[in-house]
């Protein structure tokens, strides 16, 4: 756990715009990425945020994905599309085919919008959040590398396929639940297997399938899906929408974000759902509100606060944006050297 | 456990369509209520098929629903639609809703209908089957009377919302997932109490939110969701969407199909997604099947058969279709107390 250093998220926007311009992307596309890794360090999923960055350059210079990829449209109709990223950002993309589904929401009541040979998007909320900002719905999916193993079986095929829910609220914040269908991240697993602790059955199993206290075993092994075959279902529904639906992948065949021997065959599906076309906004406004405080006035099993799903990442939200961003400092050297390579001012 | 006895599916269909008609169901209103009763039987889902027809029936006697409502249309757009159910059955506003959900996204590319004023749908793969008939993706989810905790509190106010995704295949059966966002059913709770049975960990909390295995104290608590915060989350989302996004009801508010204190304030939502809006359905259809021969070809981790969503169903349909439907003696004897009241021929 290397040590931290505080950056203000108007230094870092700046940076990360500068290096991704350098790099070639165009000024609106470099501000939709950045946007998106922002969202993840202000939300504290730093897994998603600007220790990415090197990731995804890495992968352009390696040639399997594309800088300078125009989105296309490949079908349309008033309430669904189906976009091709052409192998650019998942982000930019992402972002793209949410806007696309606001307003094919706006005049069709709800919509459903796919994309196509698209790579790794960040933190799903990012879009879940540009559906609720329109007083929509927003139900965001996309498949992933090979992480758990379909039901019963010792194979990993499936991925974490996350799945992210945005529902807007009125004076409350919205609901934004962002969640993998695995029980935990890998990374949990690596921390443990680092420090030499045991991790609880039910996070892991091991190559032969069989769960495992032993985080070594369990990193060699598969992730446990949440609910066992339902977890794993759901994975593997939400594969198929975003992989086979889109003709971009089959169950298995999406190459991690770190691997750069093939485009990573990434797929995502944007569903958006227009409040306005159900009840009136003001009154579901409401009626969430009511949820919410109903439920926040409860008492809590742990003694502590209750949260609602996506509360504590709005809190830490509004603290970072007063008071800065924290960077591992291995992660503001990896960010140095970026700076070198193109040639833009460090950030500290 | 009581005995069982094996009845054909044109008698039980014939049976359960006269009893209806004979309380007020007009013909294809009782025509859709009894496909989706058997449908829940030849499936196996037991707890959904005729059993509940007494405890409907029973609804309506108190006066708490209206088996001669009509479905009406509060708000229509070219991909959605605000279905009124008008507090009749649940199976026959959303067999007619789906259809709807179908025949927009027939023109749209995909749909959101969602359903108002409802009452207990029965297996929600019913609805979702309609849709893959229509080579669509059916979604399907509604709110269900509290019996878990929002997380990290103790009072049960969610329910276990559950969720069904049906994806067309081709040669293959299709994919059909149908779950609940609980670990278990609280039948199988119910089960381990009566026999004297301890209960896994994980499967529910006591009345005060702290995990239990005491089958007794379980039942007095509430089902622990699947993945923690991940299950209660969903299920939240669910009941916003269902409930809340239809003005039906507040999380919580949603009464039990037993309770005949009032109207049960469910509601549902569907979402249609036309595959040929998206891909060469064929294309779509080979690459499912694709992905299911090659799961099913891995080595199981049990040293079983490997299964997919909904194959076991689909497996026990057939056999059903072909050897009959076996019905608990006193699910017989509660369907002859029926036909008594109704006047027609008893099923045995």
């Amino acid at each position: 756990m290397s040590e931290k250093s505080i950056v203000t998220l108007d230094r870092l926007e700046k940076f990360c715009s500068e290096v991704l311009i350098k790099a070639g992307l165009e000024l609106s596309d470099a501000a939709i990425l950045t946007e998106s890794l922002l969202c993840a360090e202000l939300r504290g999923v730093s897994s998603h945020g600007v220790v990415r960055l090197s990731t995804y350059l890495n992968r352009i210079a390696a040639g399997v994905m594309d800088i300078n990829s125009k989105m296309t449209i490949e079908k349309e109709f008033p309430a669904s599309a189906l976009l091709n990223a052409n192998n650019g950002f998942g982000q930019i993309a992402g972002a793209k085919a949410m806007d696309i589904a606001v307003s094919k929401a706006k005049t069709s009541g709800a919509s459903v919008v796919a994309v196509k040979n698209s790579n790794h998007f960040g933190v799903a909320a990012y879009f879940g959040l540009r559906a609720v900002r329109e007083n929509m719905v927003g139900l965001v999916i996309t498949n992933s590398s090979p992480a758990m193993t379909p039901y019963n079986t010792k194979t990993p095929l499936l991925g974490t396929n996350p799945l992210a829910i945005a529902i807007p609220a009125g004076e409350q914040k919205p609901i934004v639940l962002d969640m993998s269908t695995s029980v935990v991240a890998r990374g949990k697993i690596r921390y443990a297997s680092l420090v030499g602790e045991k991790i609880p059955l039910g996070w892991a199993v091991d190559s032969d399938g069989r769960p495992t206290e032993d985080a070594k075993a369990a990193l060699k092994g598969s992730l446990e899906p949440i609910g066992g075959p339902k977890g794993a279902g759901l994975s593997l529904c939400i594969d198929l929408l975003c992989g086979v639906l889109t003709g971009t992948a089959l169950t298995g065949e999406v190459i991690n974000v770190t691997d750069t021997s093939g485009p990573s065959k990434t797929g995502h599906l944007f569903i958006a759902i227009n409040v306005a076309s159900f009840i009136n906004p003001q009154f579901f406004a409401q009626n969430v509100d009511k949820v919410i405080t109903h439920i926040k006035s409860l008492p809590s099993a742990s003694g502590g606060q209750v949260y609602m799903p996506g509360e504590i990442e709005f809190n830490l939200e509004a603290k970072r944006l007063k008071e800065g961003i924290p960077l591992a400092n291995d992660v503001l050297a990896d960010l140095g050297r970026l700076a070198e390579r193109y040639e833009v001012s460090k950030l500290i």
